[in-house]
């Protein structure tokens, strides 16, 4: 008789933007006639850009004809687009990354939760407090967390690093040794960034204690301050210790286009087992590739006028984070994050829970943001507003808290 | 020390198509001036036809509108697509399958491969042999195989289930018990087929023994003889023990477009837990949907034009399955399959080996195809044809090889 992977009925709860979801479709049915905005999923609501939607067109047309018609794509991803990744987001930084250690995927989340399948078991993980839930999920159903506590909400076998106000939300080196350290720099959910001197000290640690740092960068589009590194590779030592997660959903408006890519050097390797093998290994045998006509669109990303077209965008979504910053702060909301990342973090009044503050917002102003507790226990107490927006509903959404 | 999943290192030789691939680009670089033809890897030429390059194309442009921009998708598939999924293979069947039963995917490589995670490490799996290399390669990645003997080519705890000519390919119930047992009709790579009845005896085997069939349906879409079955729902009790995949790639040539789909029905219960809330599980923590514009594409393949025009370019490689048929046969070959499946199973002359046959046909013929030993001891002396290349190219291939 066959038996289940009983790592699954750990898993606590349903997922988070399940949970919100829920609850604002019954605040939907119960108040039809109000408008609800949305700053609390990070998914974006601007449209791709001319030149994406050109190039998407021309590979449909590509796929319409016998001559230019494209099957099954290369494991890691066409080289076109290898390329162009290679040289836009590393050679112009000064950084040689070959086309063979970047593998080309269906996005961050994908990747972000299938890395865990190269390490053992045993493997000790050490996450930020508060986190992009996915880190631990995934490890929950691999059999990697030991029990939860249901008093502290925390895994048994999990180390955390508590991100607060008194590191300013930078975490500090844990004090018992992980294997495999999740690190995401400008960081989801409290939008803040770390300079590169200090994830010079987290490559420096791991390459000292042999751990392997899972670094995920998919805010790196909206990095404004220049002591912000744009990659853990800037940092001397990365290549040896580091594997890097980039996102098309951000820079690029993909949440609904689906790309990302993973970069694993050649230089990482745990004994004599390099680690790009093991994930080439695993791209062959589990994934197809993503789309040819999606992987086109990508390629757009980098050409001159993708970039162009894009910055604007990107300093659109910036420029209702500062509406928030600036809007909450004149309400006399603590708030964190937003210069580096399109997420501010913000404290909520008079020490209510973060569901309280949820659902208040919810009810009073019509406002859904996301309740940083469902980001882990030190997120108890703050609230997560995203820019994605669009610029007229930010506003609103602002002035309508100001007015509570 | 962070420690690799050393299963991984288990893993025999690269996967079998990267292989091939090599061998091919080495005869290349030798040959530079010789037409390689190749019926091997089993991806389709046909470009995608009209009715889905339109939807295509609209589907792009309502992603550069902001009022019709789409972020991200929901986590089992857009209404829209499970809808037509829902009508189109099973209630026109007189099966009824509800929409949350449904998970779009980016194809069943995916899903085979990762269906395996919902079950517990020390389960048995059962695989015909030969067989579709991802089952097994996926299983020894979680460590359920046990340990791989060279000498017979065989897994300590996988059950094989020998497909021969004795039995007519098709398997024999194991007699280990098993608890995940895979299942592939119209088979890959043998291209034969099973009828409803003898699928009903896997379904009430599976129920008596508690047992969880992973039914691959991939080439539902090339049956044309009636008693075969196009889902296993056809069969009674099956909602009870089997899961099933299904993919676009073969039936509307989506190799390089990438969608496929997954059915857990909700009576499938182990003990009390329901494998369609693991799964739904799984798919909203490690994945984030197929792209909108691809699942819009995935719908005009059940509207009346689409059907119709993928109905004749599966004809068109149907009429190459029949050119390879019956070309081989005049030559003196054994051959087998070809009727319900784009595949063509083909007994080696001289009693010579899967991989000497390659290379013969390789060098002599500059035809390209798969050995059977890559799929499995009992493949020796086999080699697989598809009929996914051009009609033009198919006669070719055909007549190098009666020539010789």
């Amino acid at each position: 008789m066959y038996k289940i992977n009983d790592n699954y009925l750990k898993l606590q709860g349903s997922y988070l933007f399940s949970t919100i979801a829920k609850k604002v479709n019954n605040f939907k049915k119960n108040n039809p006639d109000n408008k609800i905005i949305s700053l609390g999923i990070g998914d974006v609501t601007q449209p791709l850009v001319p030149t994406i939607i050109n190039k998407l067109h021309h590979a449909v047309d590509e796929m319409g004809q016998v001559d230019t018609f494209k099957g099954y794509a290369p494991d890691l991803g066409y080289e076109f687009l290898r390329n162009a990744i290679a040289e836009g987001d590393y050679r112009t930084r000064g950084i040689d990354i070959s086309i063979d250690e970047i593998f080309v995927s269906d996005g961050v989340k994908c990747d972000a939760g299938n890395i865990q399948e190269l390490f053992s078991v045993d493997n000790k993980i050490a996450v930020c407090d508060p986190v992009y839930p996915v880190y631990i999920d995934t490890n929950v159903m691999a059999g990697r967390t030991g029990a939860y506590n249901t008093i502290n909400q925390r895994w048994s076998d999990v180390i955390y690093m508590p991100c607060t106000t008194d590191n300013n939300f930078a975490p500090e080196l844990p004090k018992k040794t992980p294997d495999i350290i999740y690190l995401c720099f400008p960081n989801n959910p409290t939008g803040t960034a770390i300079t590169k001197d200090q994830l010079q000290g987290w490559v420096d640690y791991a390459n000292r204690v042999k751990a392997v740092i899972i670094y995920d960068g998919a805010y790196e589009a909206y990095i404004s301050e220049d002591e912000v590194p744009h990659t853990i590779y800037e940092c001397e030592g990365a290549k040896n210790c580091a594997i890097e997660l980039k996102s098309f959903s951000k820079n690029a408006g993909f949440t609904g286009v689906r790309l990302g890519y993973t970069v694993v050097p050649k230089e990482l390797k745990c004994d004599n087992v390099s680690l790009n093998t093991l994930w080439a290994r695993r791209h062959g045998t589990k994934y197809n590739g993503a789309p040819y006509i999606i992987q086109r669109a990508g390629e757009a990303v980098y050409s001159e006028t993708g970039r162009e077209q894009l910055k604007r965008q990107v300093d659109y979504y910036m420029n209702n984070a500062k509406a928030i910053l600036e809007g909450l702060r004149s309400a006399g909301y603590s708030v964190y994050g937003g210069i580096n990342a399109p997420y501010i973090w913000c404290k909520t009044p008079n020490n209510i829970t973060s569901w309280e503050f949820f659902d208040y917002l919810l009810e009073e102003a019509n406002v859904v943001g996301t309740p940083g507790i469902g980001f882990g226990p030190q997120g108890e107490g703050y609230f997560r507003l995203t820019a994605f927006s669009t610029y007229e509903n930010t506003i609103e959404a602002i002035e309508r808290i100001k007015k509570l």
